[in-house]
């Protein structure tokens, strides 16, 4: 079994659109904004949006001290997290073969809450990877703002990877139909860019920082 | 308590992101593309991403009537259904007080297994709500086809809304500071466009249909 994979993260369905490799997994991280995670209670799964970052062989989650999921990830709660980037529409000639072309990272197993000097370092991790260059200019985060958020690390030891890209896969019959065959078929892309920045009130007159235009991450 | 929501689906933390308006549900499932569906194994919660369509009082998901997930979503497994959208990065003054904008919808239920009639209309809302204007020109699925796909559906009745919205919102403290108040504040949009369409081999003649120009969904 290859590096990463459990028997839990096995891709069962259309396995030839697991991959298994590391560097495939950090492109995907690299790129995200937001993992979904779940946590579980009285058998209920709860699925929350939540500002990550890759760190080495760990992903960083921090959210509300005082927030229920937060308090089950800093437990130890059972957790997967999951980031998903759209890249297009699949338009096939059939209805079956539509679909989407996307890359996704399942990561499973159960996080630790960061404290100390390690807690610090990944704040600035978790500010550096939505925002990069951004911690040196901003006020760092006090001790009592440091208590209201919760940080927590979970290993990429158990994680599958799925990589769905290219064209349409229609069958034969339809590419040979003499209506279907007709159907234009390909992909459209979905693409994510940044848009103009918007000043506060306060910023009118003071220049934007050279990391604002250098933002784009794909 | 307001109509969809429950004890279990009240915003706990930062109330005031809180809203409660079907409107606001129906606006954001109309958005997205991609809902992140939860189901739990052996106290493992295990998230993946779902393409879905809004339906009335109900969220369709459809996957491969082979994947574990949708074999325990059909035989009515408690799941949580997630739909986000990201709206911006928000630049403040402290790495405590930036934060992105966002809309979520978070649905808690038990789904149900559409079969017959009322699956094959689902299925065509499902390439619909992803495709608009498709269904009427590709190959409706055959019998086979609608024997490996899943459909499931699940109510809206246990549903919470949170969106994050506006700019900054930096503590006094950092606004009177010399330093920290000269550094640049603001928003940074995150917007999601279609790209140009790119056909497959067989469609370098075909007109593009004229949906593809009008898919423009932000």
């Amino acid at each position: 079994m290859e590096p990463g994979s459990t028997p839990r993260t096995t891709v069962k369905r259309l396995p030839e659109k697991a991959v298994r490799d590391a560097d495939a997994v950090s492109t995907i991280l690299a790129a995200g904004l937001v993992a979904h995670v779940a946590v579980v209670e009285d058998d209920q799964p709860f699925v929350i949006p939540v500002a990550y970052a890759p760190y080495g062989d760990e992903i960083l989650l921090h959210g509300s001290s005082a927030s229920r999921a937060f308090r089950l990830l800093a437990a130890g709660a059972p957790t997967c997290v999951t980031i998903t980037l759209l890249d297009g529409l699949v338009l096939a000639r059939s209805a079956f073969e539509s679909s989407m072309n996307y890359r996704s990272v399942i990561i499973l197993g159960n996080a630790r809450e960061l404290t100390g000097d390690e807690k610090l370092a990944a704040a600035e991790a978790l500010t550096e990877h939505l925002l990069p260059g951004r911690w040196a200019e901003i006020r760092p985060p006090s001790a009592q703002e440091m208590k209201a958020t919760s940080i927590v690390s979970m290993p990429l030891a158990e994680c599958s990877v799925k990589i769905s890209a290219g064209g349409p896969d229609d069958v034969p019959e339809d590419l040979l139909d003499p209506v279907y065959s007709r159907v234009w078929a390909g992909v459209v892309p979905i693409l994510e860019y940044f848009g103009s920045a918007e000043p506060d009130d306060m910023s009118g007159d003071t220049p934007e920082p050279p990391y604002l235009t250098e933002w784009s991450r794909r």
